[in-house]
């Protein structure tokens, strides 16, 4: 499959769990502002399009978001079904699968992951609460935003620096 | 799931994917021996049971050998089930999930994990001629099994090392 | 060196930099306690000291403390001392250090790493602050410090997770 | 300082440790033509050039260089000094700089990296006989430039993959 036709699945996928291209900008925009005071949502908007034009980046978020939606559909076996049901804390292929993302701009972006993964902003805080009521299966769903959102941020932050750099 | 049940259930599904505990044994063996004369395959083989007593290498063990089942079976959507099908050389989920079960042991057992993968000694040759017949999916079985053997190696040189202390 | 007297090697390093088990400990207490109510802080105090008795965790942090140092004497040669005297937001080698000490206990310690590391909770921040205002280098250190206590925190998880297992 | 500049500084000090960009194109060249037989070394050179421009990669590189140098020169605290000197095989912080750098690329260039560092093609076999031979601290060097071919390599694939897919 072309890079540009999967990208677009995966963009409808996170749709259908929910999560906009624009709640990942928000995100992205809420780490990297403190940062860079003239940073519009603009413009993340614009990283996380381009970081979802890497197939490194496509293939994780594709195979988090399938064992996802099987899990929710009870089609996988058991005993990884019920483990990622219930999102146990010690599983760890979730948060695997988010460092593969924010690695592909450096290690600067594992942190802002870390700290997102924990705080739950935003629309990760709703997400979490929508498993918790039993309504969905969100057990890479968050990592997956919250990596995208750091990957989109560690990005900018690299632009930013050699924008800089040509100014001086 | 206890884990000594998971281990189990883990150990059982390498053996219905045609991989014994002695065929990892074997390649953590080679990997070992050149630094280690005195290695036995049953030291090998004790270091690849108790690496599969930790809950943070079997569930991402758990997770790859499900993803390749479903995959055989076409239970996978597209266009997830053609790259894994085919064993798309970028896919790179298969590697990260290798990584996750090396690092357990540091970062010394990432380059024996990285040389298995590619010379495919042993049963991962094997293996992958299955899979290339059209055989079988072992998309992420060769990965987790090059992994487990890396890993079990590691143990062992971290082993080796604290017990030449012990005898100065 | 024996793996013991490099632990007291290190111990007494941080200590130099105003690093006590007991501040590790604190942090690794905050990061477990909301999973588990009747944890003491003496039993996060023994889980930072069994995290230093692992060589693939006290080499990364040894070097870190090594570079740090180096930084402040002003022995490191240029670009990489003035990199690292101004804690450079994009250097990242860090983090990579960080990310290797967590990995040890899996990678459900990576987020309790990026949380601290980006909150700047108790000795992390004084240690921010020190920097800035000139006084040390504590580039590495506040990452090494963030990724011990997450390190602590996640092998306590796995631990209190067996623990339940043997009661059931 | 600017990226460029210290592009070139980087490649300096390779050359000053006896490693010129055609040397890490020629591995890069190994790995890659099997799976594509129309690849000219030359456009091999040109992905290192590239993988060189990447801050993220510059730093790791320049740190582990940095490192060798010091130790070499005796100017490292003991006892990372003999650690690093003798390349001790459980130090494991020059593959964390190895990953750091080829992870950029995504984990599929993971594998190269390891394969590299065991077989010592090349260059690589040269280094690690001028260090056993007592001559050069090469303990970081094997690493990064392995991990400099492998992400080459990988910026290859991934590239090789995009131009396929615009040509059908």
């Amino acid at each position: 499959m072309k890079k540009d036709v999967m990208k677009e699945h995966v963009v409808q996928m996170l749709q259908e769990r929910g999560v906009s291209l624009d709640d990942i900008a928000e995100l992205s925009w809420q780490l990297q502002a403190p940062y860079n005071n003239e940073l519009t949502k603009q413009e993340c908007r614009e990283s996380v399009e381009r970081v979802l034009e890497k197939r490194e980046i496509l293939y994780p978020v594709l195979t988090g978001l399938v064992i996802d939606k099987l899990a929710e559909e009870g089609k996988l076996p058991e005993p990884l079904l019920s483990v990622i049901c219930r999102d146990e804390g010690l599983y760890g292929v979730d948060e695997l699968l988010g460092l593969g993302i924010t690695n592909i701009y450096g290690s600067v972006g594992l942190t802002s992951f870390g700290y997102l993964d924990k705080m739950k902003n935003g629309i990760l805080g709703k997400m979490n609460q929508t498993q918790k009521n039993g309504g969905r299966v969100t057990t890479f769903l968050d990592d997956i935003v919250a990596a995208l959102a750091a990957a989109a941020s560690a990005r900018l932050a690299h632009r930013g620096k050699a924008k800089k750099e040509q100014v001086m």
